[in-house]
């Protein structure tokens, strides 16, 4: 009920702050007999791994995730898998800034309001650093729904969009810059925006896309748990996160019927595919696609107004190692999230 | 699990087909003692129903709600509303043409294969006239959070798109127009573009905006379920809608930080509000606001090739009673689910 | 949350007062394709009525379902079931004795201190026929897991118990009498029993004992949700139960680990069976048995000490016609609550 | 849904297996702002230890649990409280034993054939050492509810059972002998007789008795989820627990109801108390109490039949350091399970 938990039949729960002993979790209804990856689990880690380039935050994060429980002899036996994230590199600073004052467009605020307290140390519970275990569920996730494959990527850094749709893409090339743009050129252009904008201890936003493939016909459920319901639930609880599109999108919304509807081949595949892959919240054998919008983040290496506790507005300078754009390390997240939606949609399904 | 169920607290559970004998459903958690207003319910139905205007659907359907149980003299007592609304005006037609084959972009084909079966008459569970409960429930969650203020009105027909910000509009002139635009002359346009649509055998898509005010601050819960994650999946849990915004949405992706962050004034309340009245998934007390994108509806008056069970194609002319727009009709129904998602984390947040 | 819906991936919803328009509920996650056996369900229906015979209340009741949904030329369609059972029989009696007063043991005392109010036309949410909703679910449920074998029989009324296991008994002979014994002579007297107490305006309890049959391995989760801890819940949510045995139960407790232990065939089936047929919460195939202990009902038909609203005792002559012994009426309530729980663990472990 | 979360408002979820790394769970939805007392937690831990005399198992378990997020100063922060339990003392023995057989009357045959693998080093999953996360978050839930006082004690061993009723007990004497009898005479003969037990190699069963204390009206939820049947459920997923009884219990179904209906005081208590603290599964402000029965634990010291996984019935030795008899180290298991349901229904009661 307070929000700390995702998905019914493959479960995560997590807890953790920024600045605690550990951040970690629970997954609970994992299949048994799973040999999982753990270099691939690892993997996935390093992606969202603070410092892994000049673009993004320089804070040194281990990120070692210690698994607990629920795998002996490297397979998965069913029972929950526990796991802690060790916080290691959390240096006991002064934090007497921001324990008396409000961050414009954090959370200080209104955890203060809601629970009459907070861990002032970082961002506590609303920090970025709890969706590590996301990432380390997500892959596991990954791994229970292998057929089904899940690619994420930058497609807008600010203003600079790529205007080329999935299928023209080359989706290895994803990992080949800093930014997670499969194309080279326009990556280029982000990586140096993104350098500018933190030269000026500014931030900006930006747009992920994700493409889900091979998946099953049937998955989802019609009314409230919609597919897409469920989809957008999920990228819409990654920090940041401000709009999400399936298939066509808020375009979509501006066409007519004729234009819009997706014709059937003989085989029940689509000649087109606005829908997103989804028609009525099931899953129709298509690719599914949706994308996600950040917001810029908050913290700016600049002076700004704040609130201090007694109501007064100071002007501060910010400081610290932040991002000066999150989606390059946010595409493993939206990635984790998406596979987590379809573990659960594709374990329900499979009792039907 | 099955998805039929919405909201934890104040929980609704619905059933029903478009063509059986009744539709309806379970609102549970419900607080005792509240005075029914009767009349606003069936106002919030009148707002939904087919036939109440001529760019809607020209469909009877008497959406009389027969409340149950859970009310005694006039007032909730605590234990489970149930209502149903009976299908009184489906006429025993000739469904030969449907039962055959699969309409493009609708949830026909994916029905039959999730479950191996479907009730073919009309759109079965799949049909909007199942959001008649949501309306029912919204209606009563209305009365619950009386002093939260819910409204929802059509920003955009096609491309005639509303370029005012909710603050600039009379909210009093949404229902002086069929089409629920509080600007006149864009409603004007909006509704001839609609009927000029109409008598193409056409559809056409649209945008709806909600704005809840008077939010008390600390609504909603970190991480999973942030508030604005489960706004949006209420959202998308309605028929045809593709897209969902909070705030800023996809435009706040293009802005840099020291243009998004909305700053303090001493009181808590912030200059701008490109937030949209939550932070770190809770309530802020700014005002809460969101556009949701709907697709054009897949019926249409026109000829269109359609796949049978058998695997051919075949053209077949589209016919019946269908809205060439779904927004106008929407908009109750936007403002119900708001009204799920506020009651629902209103009464959790009251035993804090 | 409000305690009006059982089972997870097979639930049902209830809602509905004794005295309302109707009783109903919903139920969710049915598969679909199976065609239903409606005269099996009517009969069940006939075991839980009242006026079925002499020893039960003399209400008429006419419990006549009525499905509005989920159910598509007599098969199920994986979409939720809804159903009413009006109450038609309720006569708009003089309340105004209930209406003030609360009689010991029953639910009024408590409804009014946790709601402020209360359908005091009879025993409201709290009255038994509730279970009517119950029981139309149990007996599709039945259906669901039609291999799995079902049985509860009368084990004691009062002092009068049963001496035999389940092994020595005929279970063709269970519907045979009005008590739902078995074993003839003992059901003589139980019958004899409750005409006595009956003519005293008194009640009695008893014990119900059900067998599960025909269980495949592995029906539970480890922790908390063991198989019979979820049993135990069901039982222990129908009226009037006071406790619940698996196996050997209370008696068990005073064994020796040498005697109750289950040694095992080499087949995996166990030589004695004190487990009662779940070990560490999950199935073992062996038959599960358990017996669930009824208190007398509350309202009797003699002068009484009651509580009035302003606090006062006054002595009341009890009225109407009630149970003297709720035990045989229970029978099929027990079974339905069996089925209930052995759908919903069926259907989960499906997708293992 | 895989069984290892319990509570709704006030949440456990438990991970780990008793020869893995740790243990752990997550509280989620424990109150911001509350003064932890550790040492509290500790003493409850201190109870439920191995080794703590002669009459329990003599294994060395250290049992520190090590709290990882939410908790702030001293404080909660209303953010999931993360905790582990290091498994220090699981010596790397040879299992080849038990790798290979399945010992009667417990979990090792059904976890094999449910998840077709199973940590065969001890219990794994199904071990008792699972519970001693449910002291802990027990033991917080108990500080949630500092006001309702909770007393669990054993009421027999074997065929030595104490003739009291709780209100004729010193609870003050509970903790002053081994096996936490509050009645020193009768807790002697229960320590001789265990002593005898464990000479002999074998186990003996019991059963605990729990009283909750100044309790609320109106907690509890009617229909389903009433509060005797989740208590009912809390015990009945201990490990070992065979029955449950509420107030009269099994003895209620033997009387007549002039003989057990509580008669009111003009207060709103009653004169008698045999209904338990609950009518109509919600509170009545008298204090609840019920009977837990566990089985003779299943590992013993003797020769025993054990079935191989070729199918083989062998003769083993049963070997190692298990309690001859669990009562004594189940109190506080009762007691945290009890503590998590109040907390529970508790939490929710506050927001009607």
């Amino acid at each position: 009920m307070a929000g700390n938990i995702f998905g019914k039949i493959f479960s995560l729960m997590t807890f953790g702050e920024s600045h605690g002993e550990a951040l970690g979790g629970i997954i609970d209804g994992c299949p048994a007999g799973i040999l999982l990856d753990f270099d691939a689990i690892r993997n996935e880690m390093q992606r969202r791994k603070p410092g892994q380039s000049n673009i993004v935050t320089q804070r040194k994060e281990e990120d070692d995730v210690q698994f607990l429980s629920g795998i002996f002899e490297g397979k998965t036996t069913g029972t929950p898998i526990g796991f802690i994230i060790p916080n290691t590199n959390q240096k006991s600073q002064d934090y007497s800034d921001i324990k008396e004052t409000y961050r414009p467009s954090h959370a200080d605020y209104v955890y203060d309001k809601k629970y009459g307290t907070r861990d002032y140390r970082g961002g506590g519970r609303s920090s970025a650093r709890e969706t590590a275990s996301r990432v380390v569920a997500g892959a596991i996730a990954k791994q229970v729904i292998a057929d089904i494959k899940i690619t994420a990527y930058v497609s807008a850094v600010g203003e600079i969009a790529l205007n080329k749709t999935y299928q023209d893409l080359d989706f290895s090339k994803i990992e080949s810059n800093a930014v997670r743009c499969p194309e080279i050129e326009i990556a280029t252009m982000m990586e140096n925006h993104i350098k500018e904008i933190k030269k000026q201890g500014d931030t900006v936003g930006g747009v992920i896309t994700c493409v889900i493939q091979n998946v099953p016909i049937g998955l989802g459920e019609p009314v409230f748990d919609k597919l897409h319901a469920e989809l957008g639930k999920a990228m819409l609880s990654i920090n940041a996160v401000k709009g999400f599109e399936l298939g066509s999108g808020f375009e979509g919304a501006k066409m007519k019927g004729s234009e819009h509807n997706d014709l059937f081949n003989e085989d029940g595949t689509t000649k087109t595919n606005l829908s997103g892959g989804i028609q009525g919240g099931i899953s129709n054998g298509m690719d599914i696609y949706f994308k996600v919008a950040f917001k810029p983040v908050a913290t700016l290496i600049q002076k700004q107004d704040v609130l201090t506790k007694d109501g007064e507005i100071i002007n501060l300078q910010g400081k610290g190692r932040h991002d000066p754009c999150v989606v390059p390390r946010a595409v493993p997240i939206v990635e984790a999230m998406a596979a987590l939606v379809m573990a659960d949609y594709y374990l329900f399904q499979k009792n039907r």
